[in-house]
């Protein structure tokens, strides 16, 4: 990799997520050579990406380009660059694009989706854990109503107006709420020819009740705020497997269906060259300093590090920790890592299911409805990077509110390419890993 | 195709490009019911399409739905399709999605790219003759720079930052006009890393002049802006062969390349069951009443009809003459075929080179510069479809010129994977034609 040294030491950060943005666009150039790292020369801002699916935003207005954030640094080089191994003794790391010394490491690669194992799900449903896939799963949720319009049998309509949703995490629960919102107000205006009394949506969930990260009253109203929009929710109830026509439940239950959405689990997305004792499951091991707790010099941050919280449980996978873990790691280098430890401060969670309706739980106080609805709208637009997304995102949803109409509903690709580029993205990952 | 016959003739509109979609919409509905079948969901507004390639608009803004136009009414039914064959004898068409029977058939399927039987420069070259090719062209300049970072040799540096357009008409010109403003604008801040001194621009032009359907006035000032952008210009030159690194021309000429950007030429996109005498080169020979010569009930406007003008030339192929034949032929239909001949009404021509630089034909009227600028502006904004879309161009174009800075350059895909996308298409295209 053609990157000269300076005589700064050099920070190299992996991932340009909530935790690696934060972390890089922090971090005190005059102290530090740093380099950022990541597979897309984007920046995505993954709370939104169901509206990216639902085709309430197009995918410029939640991606911020990585380089705009550090226009016209000398001290700040980002690579795009896929890493594929950690020598922690040579301190290098070994990339897609060459070879890569460092003084500090801080890892901040994510978290990618979990089928536990399912290969037939793997292959045959839909996830949406990057941008691409959003808009894969986008033109996938359209084309089936352009399908489900040329079939002459009912069963083979319903197959394709028919939404599985596995997953009732916020993403899930989100998903059903922006497609029903479609079901409701947009298709029928768009498709005359179609009777869309006949789409279905289903939301499948193993615990006992939806957001089971939330209160009881948020996940209580936010279940009702959903049956309200028709969406058919089946808690205490795992998918078993899928053949891209039928989802079976391991209780035997099944749901004829051409899209099954996966919202149904992640798993942190480590880099090779580490042992099984630096890790709980596959995430990073890391004490209070964010730093591995075998490896002096290697940091960790965001959902691919574990740090035990007071119930000693690792803290939870959000947006929130990494971008706190981000930031506390910059004052921690700027200092010249001499700073207390990190502290997680919990801001509060909050999920939208639709036109006034959200709900959301802020310590002790907890609202639902149109209130929850603004506050909501109100910190995804602060927490959006950028001016000019944050007024597209704006002026989009003021749009949607007044003329209950989506934006641009393009397919763009066809399901079939899609399906075999993510085959191709597939192999790729085989390959580098 | 699951669409039931009414008491109203059918006519069938293959093609949603400005010919298809300005008949369909003013086709009256009480006397007809409509079909209209495009391969895609959307319009495309070809004349901005160099601009989502220069990543200064989003494909969402310069793409209208088609299903948006026909909202809410019975009797125009969009689908999505590939028209394989059409028998004019039993008045049918074969299509991707099944057999569908017209009584009047228009044929609006508009061109394609034409590269004059040499396979190595389609194999190799970016066409950009559709939206998913001007995002692949964009995504394919983008990684350009991102190469050149990482390239240690600085004849593989330059290679990257080469970029050699072959046509000099208005596309070709528009795209070096506008890779040359991100070039002195927007790449230097983006890439402090590269020395964009190294960045050139070339265009490859057959004939002795740029934008040679234009006056001599407007070509020579198309060329005087250029030049002082720094564009390099080839007049009388040939691309004869291009293996993926250099450009050959015709006269022994050789650039070091790995972007060759294909605007050379377009032929007609016609559709199998024809003889040989139904076209002019691939162009449908139709009457002044947009009929097909030898065949009642079939008609082809736009660019895959050629119509002879009064001086025995085809009509040129562009959108106005697409525009007005379409609005023609809904009049003709409207009042039940009996209606005075076509006649091409020519409003002129005009091209953007950049900033303050536009050339335009008015008839005798030709101006050059700032007020041309305002005028090309003008009329590409109000020719756009839908309110939405006019809004976004004009907010993004007023963005861009207060502050110098196009819109998310975002690389969504990478190239390897729109290479191969492209040679799906293809295989696609070969199995259903």
């Amino acid at each position: 990799m053609n990157l000269p040294r300076t005589d700064k030491p050099r920070i190299v950060v992996i991932g340009g997520g909530f935790a690696g943005l934060n972390l890089a666009k922090s971090l005190n150039t005059r102290k530090y050579q740093i380099v950022l790292l990541d597979r897309n020369n984007y920046h995505t801002f993954q709370p939104l990406m169901y509206q990216v699916a639902s085709a309430g935003l197009e995918p410029d207005s939640i991606a911020y380009p990585l380089r705009k954030k550090f226009r016209n640094m000398k001290s700040v080089h980002f690579r795009i660059a896929d890493v594929i191994r950690v020598d922690s003794k040579e301190k290098s790391i070994t990339t897609s694009i060459g070879e890569l010394s460092y003084d500090y490491l801080v890892i901040a690669t994510g978290a990618k989706t979990n089928f536990f194992g399912m290969e037939n799900v793997e292959k045959f449903s839909m996830p949406m854990k990057s941008l691409v896939e959003s808009l894969n799963l986008r033109s996938r949720i359209l084309e089936q109503f352009e399908e489900a319009l040329i079939q002459e049998q009912v069963s083979e309509v319903n197959k394709r107006l028919t939404f599985v949703i596995a997953g009732g995490g916020a993403t899930g629960v989100e998903l059903a709420g922006a497609l029903s919102e479609l079901k409701n107000k947009i298709l029928p205006k768009d498709y005359p020819d179609l009777d869309i009394r006949n789409m279905s949506i289903h939301i499948i969930e193993g615990s006992d009740r939806l957001l089971s990260a939330m209160s009881l009253k948020s996940s209580h109203k936010a279940e009702k705020f959903l049956k309200k929009l028709g969406v058919n929710i089946w808690t205490s109830k795992r998918v078993k497997d899928y053949d891209g026509e039928t989802v079976l439940t391991a209780d035997g239950m099944e749901i004829p269906t051409k899209t099954l959405i996966w919202a149904a689990g992640v798993e942190a997305n480590p880099i090779d060259g580490f042992q099984a004792e630096d890790f709980n499951r596959s995430r990073f091991l890391i004490d209070p300093h964010c730093q591995l707790i075998n490896h002096a010099n290697i940091y960790a941050i965001g959902d691919v590090a574990a740090l035990a919280s007071k119930d000693k449980k690792p803290l939870p996978m959000l947006a929130s920790v990494a971008m706190q873990q981000g930031n506390y790691l910059a004052k921690y280098f700027n200092k010249n890592r001499k700073f207390r430890e990190f502290k997680y401060i919990d801001k509060g969670t909050m999920a939208t299911i639709g036109r006034n309706k959200a709900v959301v739980d802020l310590g002790r106080f907890k609202f639902q409805g149109t209130m929850a609805w603004f506050v909501w709208m109100f910190v995804h637009v602060m927490l959006l990077v950028g001016f000019r997304n944050r007024m597209i995102v704006l002026v989009n949803w003021f749009w949607n509110y007044i003329s209950y109409n989506n934006g641009s509903r393009l397919i763009i690709r066809k399901s079939r390419e899609n399906h075999l580029l993510s085959e191709l993205q597939k192999d790729e990952k085989l390959t580098h890993s």
